[in-house]
């Protein structure tokens, strides 16, 4: 059985079973991010990668890949409702690749780090032999201790999304902002129920925070935030969104609505949780093995 | 300017000049870990990635790779004086990849992490165009705070090296047992002033080391630890020994010869620091960007 028979949820479902942890750990494998209690503190921990001909081309600007390969774990510690903190990044660089490119892929990773107070603490750089992979470790911490997963949706809990949806191939991907304001300011102002960021299409990961939630949606598709230019099904199945999508109590919409800031990126409610489980995923989003979908550039 | 014509040392220097971090990281990047200040503690941090057809080929047991992959960390939180803690996972597989390969690798992560009280916590699974690609970022924490990096040394300082060295290639670079416990035993016995665990080869990394230190090191070739059919270059040159390379004031050399434990591996004293600086690496030992170097397997 190879994997592209499998599909991505399958594939990480049989190598992430049952993996060895300790009653330290609060969250693991599944969630956005891990969360571990340590010492002092709690401690969000990410890692994430991105490579040559998946999830960007060589003709991209090396900043832009730097840019997007922090970026995307940042967008993670802002959907368990938390900050970014110290990063570390793995990269394997083909001996060939000018030293410009990978300066410029430095470039980009220190541009996020500074606009969302990360700190680069190191990492490792090895040599590949033909294409670029960039990998990044993230730690995080939540004010107050109090972080979201995905699992704490209720029935009759209003979901709702962030920004824009749709066509983020067409450059969004690269240039994204991961919505930890945001994240911050619903931890702090509500009680999130669940929270995940979009990577893989709302079709894709609706489910999965329903089905961590052990409820159904009802998903009101005329009410999506299509961005310009897009279809509804782009809205669905496109990936590399990275907005927020979260579910909280029907009581608390109202003031969700009301006090959400207006610097903030437009919110929209999409639908709700029911009772009930979900059955298998709807068809569509990014899949990583699904050997239907040949890319992302 | 490509990579292959500056060599790992410079195109790393090159990268991680002047990363952006703050006053919670007391060590940044060029040690064998991190080490950041949290809430209540010392939180050591290492990522590291072993790539196929440079660390491992095809047709290498994927267990040990799995293996291979978390120890390799694992060692380096070890070289720091410490002990791992949780780990996050990011592997990169091709889709044509069988799933028992997969779950072969997951087996071998699954048993370090076992032994060494690893809590596997998460990851990410993506598809690779090609090549398999596993990336391990690893926390660890330091008993009482005290960690270990490579600047301490002092001249005069005693150098000492665990194991044997040399001729990895064979298999014990897939079989290694990260020298964890003798790591711990050294830092609560002793005032290690210095201390690293030898990845690139003896006449690559202690250079390293006694440039961080800011001395010069004589080295006695005559008494190296030179593993069974193996050459006095070999034991110099050849990468992946992951013994501990370390410093101890010349006053608790004795002390430590007669209290190292039965049960650790051999102890030997390779030669000692100097007053003077280092000038340019000793040739040999393994550079990721080397074109001469085509592969370590």
């Amino acid at each position: 059985m190879k994997l592209a028979e499998l599909g991505e949820d399958r594939v990480v479902a049989a190598l992430t079973k049952a993996l060895p942890v300790d009653e330290r750990v609060l969250v693991a494998a599944g969630d956005d991010c891990a969360v571990v209690r340590t010492a002092g503190e709690i401690l969000l921990l990410k890692t994430d990668c991105v490579m040559e001909n998946v999830h960007f081309t060589r003709d991209a600007s090396p900043r832009a890949v730097g840019w997007k390969a922090l970026c995307r774990a940042i967008s993670d510690t802002a959907a368990m409702g938390g900050r970014p903190g110290d990063a570390l990044i793995t990269v394997a660089l083909p001996p060939s690749l000018p030293l410009a490119w990978a300066q410029g892929l430095y470039a980009g990773l220190r541009r996020a780090a500074t606009v969302y107070h990360v700190n680069l603490v190191g990492g490792e750089t090895a040599r590949s032999p033909s294409l670029i992979f960039v990998s990044v470790a993230l730690t995080g911490s939540v004010p107050g201790g109090g972080y979201v997963t995905r699992a704490g949706g209720k029935p009759g809990d209003q979901l709702y999304v962030t920004g824009s949806l749709g066509g983020s191939i067409r450059g969004h991907h690269l240039t994204f902002r991961p919505r930890v304001e945001e994240a911050l300011w619903l931890n702090e102002h509500l009680a999130v129920h669940a929270m995940m960021d979009l990577s893989d299409g709302l079709a894709k990961d609706l489910p999965r925070l329903a089905r961590a939630s052990q409820t159904a949606y009802r998903l009101d598709v005329d009410r999506l935030p299509v961005n310009r230019g897009c279809t509804v099904e782009q809205a669905l199945q496109d990936g590399e969104d990275y907005e927020l999508l979260f579910a909280v109590a029907r009581e608390d919409a109202v003031a969700l609505e009301a006090g959400w800031p207006k610097a903030f990126p437009r919110l929209t409610c999409v639908g709700e949780l029911s009772a009930g489980r979900v059955r298998g995923a709807r068809r569509g989003g990014f899949d990583h093995f699904d050997p239907r979908i040949q890319s992302t550039p």
